[in-house]
């Protein structure tokens, strides 16, 4: 599975974990790291200090490099960055903004830069601000998501097309098989989050891993488009929002229903009536599996990977 | 690439051109089966009578197996069938309806069936249905959709897990690299849309494949989901629904400005302001491109295919 990406982040294996909000402390970010792959702690749910505390502990927990996801729109930014430099994290993942705000000061950090988009044209932009690698995710992302919708069966092979940087698919995938399918597309890593969100080491709360372990297909869907569109799980959250927009609901009306701490109090707190519930589409595939360590997760995507190599070989 | 698919249809290779109104007519579907694949006549914008005629062209234009897809929400589909079975049509698709309804009436009159679904609970249907195989059709695909808006990479493994039945891929498969990463999935053939509408043998205006060989990603979108979720292409007829639906239309709404006749009008006579366009999202990949006959469209995928099976052995 050796890779652009791999050499890249100096790695083992190319799967990265992606920085989710509420889910991706440092016991997530470590195990995954530990296990070959790339952890990255997400600070889109952190201030600069907690995000301090989760570098420090990732650092005493393993060796092996990981890094830091700051999603650019967030106003504390600087100061999350600030943290990031100071402590010497080696990899920074940059969503939800420009590329070229930051990847020029983190490179004269000694800092790689990835940066994940939702289409070719960011892609390009990507290529343009001198960043390390591509993150292209696609609609079945859970989460914030591109307003193109574009799959990411279609959106791989587009970026591949549109770029010549190193490139990390994102979005639907949770098994070795789909590793090995974005291979095929043109990828050379993938980064995951609805698995390792799911996973012991995740920081999400018992009761939003539960929930996410029994969706069956149709149980996530893509709202908010007048807002940032958002993929969402099915509860009393959902409900409130898709009678509104079916009832042609304003922005600001939206933004009322939404209010403050959601994702807060439905993923760290386990609040599934009220609270903001974030997973991929994917996680329908996991329906009715029991949590796994992030070593568990890792064998099993390897076994697959091998096995999916022996069905190309015959075909 | 030889699978139960291509066992099954007595077909050479397992690439199906989907049945699409007003682009699948003998002409298309006769180039396919030439090919070595199974072309499919769309019957879902046919009376009887065109029905007949079309079958009987093809007939004479290949000697290979050929199919005709049928919706089954149209009025007319009995009589339709009397006629697939009259002119012994040896395959049949069926769609947009229960699969239960003509799979044995099928059967005995020696014709094979296959259902396209959208989910996993329907293919699961299927197979109680007794259908020959299953198309599994994910939310990348234009036109009408399903209601989960599964991708087909989340699809194509979770109907993979449901069901033993022989499986067909289909939604945003346009390259020889993604029958590759369906085939990885546990696809043992591919039904492909986009593509096949886009040549010179399909019977769509010039307008329309024109617009189509020039999308870029966005360009299309599923809406009319208070309907029957509808992937739509951009234009006059799309923005006068995604506005009503933003301004909260309820269904009878949405039917007015549908009205009738509308597909007609954008597929087949190029009214690309007031007519409904249908195609699936991976037609961006395919932008900037020009018209291919179907005899270059399969020299490429087989191309294409053969070259991802070396990224896989190398990897």
């Amino acid at each position: 599975m050796k890779s652009r990406i791999t050499e890249l982040f100096g790695i083992e294996l190319p799967i990265i974990a992606g920085g989710m909000v509420w889910c991706s402390g440092w016991r997530l970010a470590a195990a995954v790291s530990e296990a070959g792959g790339l952890g990255l702690i997400g600070a889109g749910s952190m201030t600069p200090d907690v995000l301090r505390e989760h570098i420090v502990k990732c650092k005493t927990a393993t060796q092996k490099p990981f890094g830091v996801n700051v999603p650019l729109m967030k106003p504390d930014a600087p100061q999350l960055m600030e943290v990031i430099a100071q402590e010497q994290v080696p990899v920074v993942f940059t969503s939800a903004g420009s590329p070229k705000k930051w990847t020029a000061w983190l490179h004269e950090r000694g800092i790689k830069v990835a940066h994940v988009v939702a289409s070719s044209t960011f892609a390009r932009k990507c290529e343009d601000a001198g960043v390390d690698a591509v993150v292209a995710e696609g609609f079945e992302a859970g989460g914030h998501n591109g307003r193109e919708e574009t799959t990411t069966l279609c959106l791989i092979p587009a970026v591949r097309k549109a770029t010549t940087l190193p490139l990390i698919a994102a979005g639907g995938i949770a098994t070795g098989d789909a590793i090995m399918a974005m291979r095929v597309l043109g990828a050379e890593g993938v980064q995951m989050g609805t698995r390792f969100a799911l996973t012991v080491e995740s920081s999400a709360s018992e009761a939003f891993k539960q929930r996410c372990l029994n969706l069956a297909e149709g149980d996530t869907k893509l709202l908010l488009r007048k807002l940032s569109p958002t993929r969402l799980v099915r509860g009393g959250f959902f409900d409130a929002i898709e009678q509104a927009e079916n009832n042609g609901a304003t922005e600001q009306q939206l933004l009322d229903i939404i209010g403050t701490g959601a994702s807060r109090r439905g993923i760290f707190e386990g609040d599934l009536d009220t609270g903001e519930l974030e997973i991929g589409q994917v996680a329908s595939l996991l329906q009715g599996r029991s949590q796994q360590t992030v070593a568990e997760v890792f064998m099993e995507l390897l076994a697959e990977y091998a096995a999916a190599k022996q069905v190309v070989a015959k075909s």
